[in-house]
């Protein structure tokens, strides 16, 4: 498709200037790699799986408002994509007008819903006449505030958007640290095709989509005691719904460990063997790097100690 | 604050002609109650913790989005409130415009980007040229065209609507039943001031929010067997991130079954045991009527006739 | 029966000098109670069930061969009774022969199967000539010895005895400390008809017999989960045949704690509704004083609190 | 050691004529295997580890008394031996005498302790006025009978003993069918070195001894967990003083299954992992034929796909 010099191209949830692009930013820089800005989360991923970018960068759970729904429904189904590497990223929103604007000018602010929710009480006390304007993206209403000539009127007055689209959009900030929670914090990962996996460090995740064999809670136990009985602890796990009736679930997991491992293994070989439905998403090093506590007898020696003491024990010695 | 001849307040997740008003239809007609629409959920809430309003209605999961965030946190903290009543209504939208506009005029067709999410397969099928113009709910878009002089442009040509904004606001319907999933329903609940519980009728769900004790997998099959031994079932169990670190969570649960059942009050004395917070979030009928199956030795006669061996052995005889 | 002054009946297993009455004299001098020595411990429990003795006195557990197969099986079924105390005695045989014999003419050494059983390595290094001589008890053989006239022989040339029965019937040791394991002992346990039960004293075990509802592995789980969903530890389980079939068994299990501890009696009202058959069979202090571990949401005050704010919500507030 | 013609040795628990002589011969007649009686359960055990015989039949439970403590406890430890067959015999005595003795003669009855035991009741009903008089074996009591000379006295004037023996020692059957339990039967297995595993029939057992971590209750769940997660059943598990400290256990676990079959190999590796000690006795068909029932998504087929998958993963594709 283009020579060997071309740089890797990557799909991430834009306009440019987004928390999205931000944590893109954090690993590739845009002389590094290609940046392809897309319109929504589903198309950044669909443009991975049609070839059209190399990677796609994508928001996959937030610390306030839980996990991304299109991103985990875009990953559970459909040809199969792999998570390669996880960015976090603090969510600290600035408040951003045309040069000139003060903040005592403002009572209309557009940016994204999530955006708005995540912020209201800050508005509440600090500019408690606000109004808000919704828009398809933070960014987005940054950028409409930069494109329109200075005598069209957007239809709001400022913009609450991540820092770098303040930066990249020349505009003026009125206020910083703009958050309901100072320590809320977006988690984004880098998703490809399914090929090597990131070597094992000793510090990994293994994210997965598991579908219950019944509604009962008895399934989810019987789940659970398949991680459990290898001593594979569980760092998020999530229910997301079928879809098809209220009360079915699948569940969104992100287990402690590496597929390389074998505890991880077996605890997915046994998950094959009594969920209807499994879906390996990758395995990759944590953002937090925080080493995988290892229980005892779950260790990779402990494992190949009695695979050794069986085969022993079927030859008859 | 009024006289006896006073009707019911209502407060709903408004403006009028959205779902959450079709629910509040279902159970309390317009000359029953007093309807009294809110800005968004969170408002609804708190205006029964104000007194303003004596219920709330409001949306609490989408068979295809999942839990409503907002709803589900605004429970989970703040000042008791309690289900009393879920209604589940069909989400079938229509694209309703100004009379005398027809299907091929639309370009631009505004709703609440979730409304746009669910659909946007729809209108890649059937209206590829359309683009989406955000508003802060599905009826407020309908609210906009019905409002405006005719001569001014409010910016899109069509909203995407509940049928009974339709109705309310004189639009005239382009095209109804749009939806990516023609099965897509939202539950919708009654919540209320603490007080005393709806009774129970053998198809009653009771629903929780728990903490667990610690991160581990560990924590959460204790919680588990804590329903498991008392032979409740869960009809729903979906995690939410506790805001303040990534990895730390809270369950929303709905049980099988009514707070006067003696295996669901048991079940909930262990879960006051082992988990660091419980709050009971109300025990009230099930939309499906769906009687709760009860498993051998755990209907209230086995915990009676139980209790009543043990007064006896501690008797000593 | 009998004036106020009549000293309280102990059933034992006799005749006298065995280590069953080693037991009995630990709490109760012969001046403080009756001796009644049986043939048998099924006679021994029976004298109560009868109330031809207030209290038996019979082995439960040898550290070495495990559960005392009549006294489970006769504590199990027919009319209550229920265990009053523990007393543990160290299991020291003694090689005891009439005065005059020396250790090099014994070639024929009379005891019970069981007490040979555990001092057959000894013999094989120390008297490797012996052969086995059955009694039916070892106090039986050491009395054999004592009772007859010299010039008859009793078929053997010493009898192998509990350190009281050689002082009782006047016998010379020819061999102290006679035992395959030096820290073997033996579990005796006082029991009497149901009534008030033994104080609490923070070192107390709870017995039990207890049948599952099926035989299948889930059905053991299930009945363990009652347990450990109430923080309640078992020092000793134990299966016993139920002895109609090969393969259905009922468990014999001592739980740390006092039926007047809450989480004892949930954990029993639990049983009682999944197991079709539960027997109580007393709670009394442990022998060895050991204080009870109360995991943490364990103790009375937590299952208190737990009730109490139970009631709060059923009242609706 | 010797020629091509050489029968396998059999070593039982003699001396002739008893039960266990019967369980050997339902499969192999005395033209079809030397028998070498045996003194002892242990000495039959030991004669296998020691080379003095191929094979040794002993009793491994019986379906009132329940596990035989010499089998059980000679098996889990020493030199490593197995379990190749197990045979069930239905344990019915008679009664026996010299020739020309009636039922009204008999007031002295000899036979071991565990069979008069088993006859208590029938003897309360059938002859009150029988005393017992302790044999080392049943068998030996029916040889004595028949050994000494008529004009001697063996000091007793009837054996309780196996069918076979009145036969062999030719005596004089004074009552048939004599047991406080009709149904009761005894099952013997069939010991030797470990070697090649007898075929997997589908009907087959795996028995184990195992070792818990600790002696919480945990433990014990955790141990029973490795079974559950990969759906192998018990049919027999039954605790065992590790003769150290009365309240250390060791398990004796028969398991359904073959150690050919996948999860009974994988349940063994987790034991393997968790259990300090895991001892293998061998896998054998039973003796009933049960078919085992294979639980969903645990048969070979099952476990073959599932790490078909996984290796697919870690190949990245």
């Amino acid at each position: 498709m283009s020579g060997p010099t071309r740089l890797p191209r990557y799909a991430y949830l834009g306009p440019a200037g987004t928390f999205t692009e931000a944590a893109l930013r954090q690993f590739a820089g845009p002389d590094e790699a290609e940046y392809v800005p897309m319109v929504d989360v589903i198309s950044a991923l669909e443009a991975v799986r049609s070839g059209r970018a190399d990677f796609a960068v994508v928001p996959i759970e937030n610390s306030v408002e839980g996990g991304v729904t299109a991103t985990l429904d875009t990953l559970a189904t459909g040809d199969a994509l792999v998570l390669l590497r996880e960015v976090v990223v603090p969510v600290s929103f600035v408040l951003a007008a045309r040069p000139g604007t003060v903040l005592a000018d403002v009572t209309r602010v557009s940016t994204h819903p999530h955006a708005w929710a995540q912020c209201r009480r800050w508005f509440n006390v600090n500019l408690p006449v606000a109004v808000h304007v919704p828009a398809t993206s933070t960014a987005a209403a940054g950028a409409l505030l930069a494109d329109l000539a200075p005598e069209h009127d957007p239809g709001f007055d400022a913009a609450l958007v991540a820092p770098l689209s303040a930066e990249l959009y020349g505009l003026e900030i009125l206020a910083e640290h703009v958050a309901d929670n100072e320590s809320a914090v977006t988690r984004f990962v880098v998703v490809g095709l399914p090929g090597a996996l990131p070597a094992p460090t000793g510090a990994d995740k293994t994210s997965l989509v598991v579908h219950l064999a019944s509604n009962e809670s008895g399934a989810l136990l019987a789940m659970l005691e398949q991680f459990a009985a290898r001593g594979v602890n569980l760092s998020r796990i999530e229910s997301r719904p079928l879809g098809d009736l209220l009360g079915r679930y699948s569940f969104s997991i992100d287990a402690e460990g590496h597929l390389a491992d074998e505890r991880v293994a077996e605890a997915l070989i046994g998950l094959h063997r009594v969920c209807p439905h499994v879906r390996f998403l990758g395995s990759y090093p944590r953002a937090d790097g925080a080493v995988t506590e290892v229980a005892p007898g779950t260790n990779d020696a402990d494992f190949a100690a009695a695979r050794d003491w069986l085969a022993t024990l079927r030859r008859g010695c």
